[in-house]
C-alpha cells in the first residue's frame, strides 16, 4: 500500500490533468446540441482506461448515449468490484453567472471550478487512478475490478436497467461501490445510506391557437400564462407542502438510523440560509425541520418556466401557451408512475375552461433508495473513512437522487454503497460548479485502502 | 378629385412597392437590437415625403428615437390637419411561427404578410401617397398638411407627450388625425371612438443568491417559480376580473354610444372563440359581454414569464429569480400611476416569507381616451366611410390602447379623429401580421375625399 500511496502521490499533477482535460469536454447529455462532447467524453473514459491498464474497454450500446466499460479480472478467488461513475454533466446555464468558462477548467483557492469536476468527473476518476496506481507499483490489483461508467445520468438515466439487464452476464459482480453521489458536508465525514427518487415532467397550458394582441383580446382571450401561474400556485400548500391527492400513498416510515444522525448532525439553519443567500422561509423552524424537509419528505419543485415574450421591454402579447418544468423527490415507497398520474389527475381536475393542458414525463425517473444498513462493505468503508479524517462518519440521507442503486439491486442483486469524494455544497448543478483538491487526494489513498480492505 | 382617383389607381403598383421596401426595415423600438433598423425606417419615412413633395421634413429629436416630420402649408385660410402615424413595429417573436419571413413582405390572397405592414406602415404610408397625388394632379393640397410620424409607439411612446409640448408652435393645427388605429371588423364599417388606456410592469421575485440542485435543497431552499406563480394566481378573481384593492379607483361609467354599438353589433362569441382557438371560458357569456370585457372593463394580462431552465429536457436545478410581464388596459378614469401603486402593493403583502420582489416599470403608460362625440370631423370621417362602403359606421370602443388622443388634447389643445384603414384581425402584434391590399385601396380613396370635405 506504501509504494502506491508514494505513486499516487508522485502523479498527483498528471492526475490534475487528466481531470483538467476530462472537464474540458462539454458533455451535456440534456441538450441534443451536446452530442459530439458526449462522444467525446465517452472516448476519453475509454481511453484512460485503457492507459491505466484495463484489459478490455468496450462502448456499451445502451440505445441512448454510450456506457464505458472496462474490466480486469484476474482471480476468481478474489472479490468482483463492479465501480459505477457517470462522464454526463449538466448544462452549464445561466452562462454569464460563471466566473470562468465551464469547459475550461480554472485553479483556485484549492479548487477546480468547472462544470461535472464536483459531479461526476473528479470523483469518477479516482477509482481509474487508483486501479493505475496498483498496476504500475504490484503489477495487480487487489480484487477483481469492473468499471462501468454511463453517460445519461444527468437525464435521469432513461437506459441504464434495461443496459444491466442486456449486460447481466458481464456485470456480475458481489458489491457495487458508486463512485457518484457526495459527502454531505466539507466538515464532517459521511456515509449516504439513503437517497430521495425522482419523477421529472413537464407541464403545458395552451390557450389560444396563436398568440394575440393583448389590448384587441386582454379581458376575452385565454391567458395561458395566467392559467399556467393558478394550476403551478394549486401544487403546494401554505406550508410549503405538495397538496396533491395521492402525493404519500405508499410511503413508508423513514429509517431510524437517519433520524439519529439528523439529531446527531445539529444542523444549523440560519447558517444554511446565510449561506444559499435568502431569509428562512415560515414553515422552517430549526436544522432538524430542516434536514427532514430535504431527506425524508418529497417534494415538488419547479424548475423552469416559459411563455409569451421573454426580451427586454415589453410586449402587449396575450401568449397562446406557457409551460413549466416539474422535478418530484421521492421518498421510499413512492413510484414514480403513481406521482405523474396524480400531479395530472390534480391538474386536469384544476384546469380553467377555455385551456388545454398537455403533462409530458421525462424519463421514466426512479424509486428511493437506501442500503442495508448491516452490509460488511458499508462498515468496511466506514472504516477507512474514519481512520483517514479521524471522525467516525455520520450515516446520511441525501435530498438527491442516485437511481442505480435500485437498478444494480433489481438487476444484478447486489448491494451498492456510495463512495464519493465531491461534496454537497460545490454547486454541481449551479453556475461555479467546484471540486475540492484536497478531497481529489484524500479520494485517492481512501479508494487504494478501500479496495485492499474489501479483498480481505 | 377624380384625377387624384385616377393617379392612385394609375400609381398602386409603385404605393405596394413602396409599402414592401418599408416592411423590409426591421424597425422594431423594444429592442436595442434594432437600433438601425429604427435609425433606417425613420429615413425612410424622411426620403419619401420629401419625394411626395413635402417641402420642409425634418428628424425631431425626442430624447429617444426620431419622430419624423413634414409639411405643406400653403394657405392660411385652410384649415390645418396634422396627421399621425408610427414607423415603429412590434418584434417579431416567436420568429418560428412565421409562414414567410417577418421583414420579407408576401403578397398572398390579396394581403401583404410582413411586421408591420398593418399596424402601422401600412395606415401610415396612406395619407403621404395621397398627398402626392393632390400635388401631381392639381399642384395643391385641399388642406394644409402636418405630418409627424413617431417611432415609439410600440414601447408606450415615452417621450410623445414631452416632443409635443417641445414643438407646440410647429404642430399647431386644427385637427389631428390619426392613421393609427385600426376598423373593428373586416365586415362592418367603423370609427374607433374610444381606447384604453395602458401601464406595463415587470415583476421578479428572487429567492437564493444562485440556483440551487433541487435534490440537495428541495424543499428547504425558497423556489422563486413557485413564488412568482403564486403572486401571479393572486391578481385574477374565479371571474377572471383582477382581483386587487383599489384596481378600480376613479372610474367612470362608459359612454352610452358605446353600448349602443355594442347591442347593434350582435357579436358573435362563438365565432370569436372559434376564430382564436380556444373553447369559450367560463365567465363569458354571450357576444355582450365579451365585448363589455374588450372595450369598457380593464384587464391584467400577462404578457411573458421566465425562470430557470428552459432548454430542452430537464434540469434538476431551483432557479434563484423568475419574472413576468405584464401589461394591463384601463378604463376612463382609471390612473396608470396608482395602477402600479396598488398592485404592487397587492404583490408586496403577499409575497411569502424568503423571498425578494421587485415591481419594474415599463414607461409612464397613459390614460384611456374618448372622441368628443359631437367633433364635427367625425361626422366628416363617417360620411365618407359611409359613402365609400355602404353603411353607416358603428361607432366603436377598442380594447387597445391609443395614447395620442390624451396626448393631443393636453398638448395642443385638439381633438383627434381615428381614420385608419388596417382591421383589427390582421395579427399585429403576433406572427403572419398581414394587411389588406382592398383596404390599402379604399384607404386611399377615403384619405383623398376626408381632405378634400374637411376643407369645406
Amino acid at each position: 500500500m506504501s509504494e502506491v500511496q508514494t505513486y499516487l502521490d508522485a502523479h498527483f499533477a498528471e492526475a490534475l490533468e487528466d481531470l483538467k482535460a476530462f472537464c474540458r469536454i462539454p458533455s451535456v447529455s440534456t441538450d441534443p446540441a451536446y452530442a459530439e462532447g458526449i462522444a467525446a467524453a465517452a472516448n476519453f473514459v475509454a481511453q484512460r482506461l485503457k492507459r491505466a491498464g484495463f484489459a478490455s474497454v468496450d462502448l456499451l450500446d445502451t440505445g441512448g448515449h454510450p456506457a464505458v466499460y472496462g474490466e480486469i479480472v484476474s482471480n476468481p478467488k478474489l472479490p468482483t468490484v463492479l465501480v459505477y461513475g457517470h462522464y454526463d454533466v449538466q448544462p452549464p446555464d445561466p452562462l454569464k453567472k460563471w466566473t470562468t468558462p465551464p469547459f475550461d477548467p480554472d485553479e483556485r483557492d484549492g479548487r477546480l471550478y468547472a462544470r461535472g469536476v464536483s459531479d461526476d468527473k473528479g470523483p469518477l476518476l479516482i477509482p481509474i487512478l487508483v486501479a493505475e496506481a496498483y498496476l504500475k507499483t504490484t503489477g495487480r490489483l487487489p480484487v477483481n475490478l469492473k468499471v462501468l461508467i454511463e453517460g445519461e445520468e444527468e437525464t435521469g438515466s432513461p437506459h441504464f436497467e434495461a443496459t444491466l439487464q442486456k449486460y447481466q452476464a458481464l456485470l456480475a459482480c458481489d458489491l457495487v461501490i458508486s463512485a457518484d453521489g457526495a459527502m454531505w458536508r466539507p466538515d464532517r465525514p459521511s456515509m449516504t445510506v439513503a437517497s430521495r427518487g425522482l419523477a421529472a415532467l413537464e407541464v403545458a397550458v395552451s390557450g389560444g391557437s396563436k398568440d394575440l394582441h393583448s389590448g384587441r383580446h386582454g379581458g376575452s382571450a385565454p391567458n395561458a400564462i395566467g392559467a399556467l401561474a393558478s394550476l403551478l400556485a394549486s401544487l403546494h400548500g401554505a406550508d410549503g407542502r405538495v397538496a396533491v391527492d395521492g402525493f404519500l400513498d405508499g410511503t413508508t416510515p423513514p429509517d431510524p438510523t437517519i433520524i439519529s444522525a439528523i439529531e446527531a448532525a445539529d444542523f444549523d439553519a440560519e447558517a444554511y440560509y446565510r449561506e444559499i443567500g435568502s431569509p428562512k422561509p415560515d414553515p422552517i423552524t430549526d436544522g432538524r425541520a430542516l434536514l427532514i424537509r430535504q431527506w425524508l419528505e418529497p417534494t415538488l419543485e419547479f424548475n423552469g418556466i416559459s411563455g409569451g415574450y421573454q426580451g427586454s421591454g415589453s410586449k402587449t402579447v396575450i401568449p397562446s401557451s406557457a409551460s413549466a418544468k416539474i422535478t418530484c423527490r421521492l421518498v421510499a415507497g413512492q413510484k414514480p408512475d403513481h406521482i405523474v398520474a396524480v400531479v395530472r389527475r390534480h391538474l386536469e381536475a384544476r384546469l380553467p375552461a377555455g385551456f388545454a393542458l398537455d403533462v409530458h414525463r421525462h424519463g421514466p425517473g426512479s424509486e428511493a433508495f437506501f442500503v442495508n444498513p448491516d452490509l460488511p462493505a458499508l462498515k468496511v468503508a466506514e472504516g477507512v473513512l474514519a481512520e483517514l479524517l479521524g471522525r467516525h462518519p455520520l450515516r446520511v440521507a441525501m435530498g438527491a437522487t442516485i437511481p442505480i442503486g435500485t437498478a444494480f439491486r433489481k438487476q444484478l442483486e447486489r448491494e451498492t454503497i456510495f463512495f464519493s469524494f465531491s461534496t454537497s455544497d460545490e454547486d454541481y448543478h449551479a453556475p461555479n460548479e467546484f471540486f475540492r483538491l484536497g478531497n481529489f487526494r484524500t479520494g485517492l489513498t481512501a479508494w487504494a485502502l478501500l479496495l485492499q480492505r474489501l479483498a480481505a
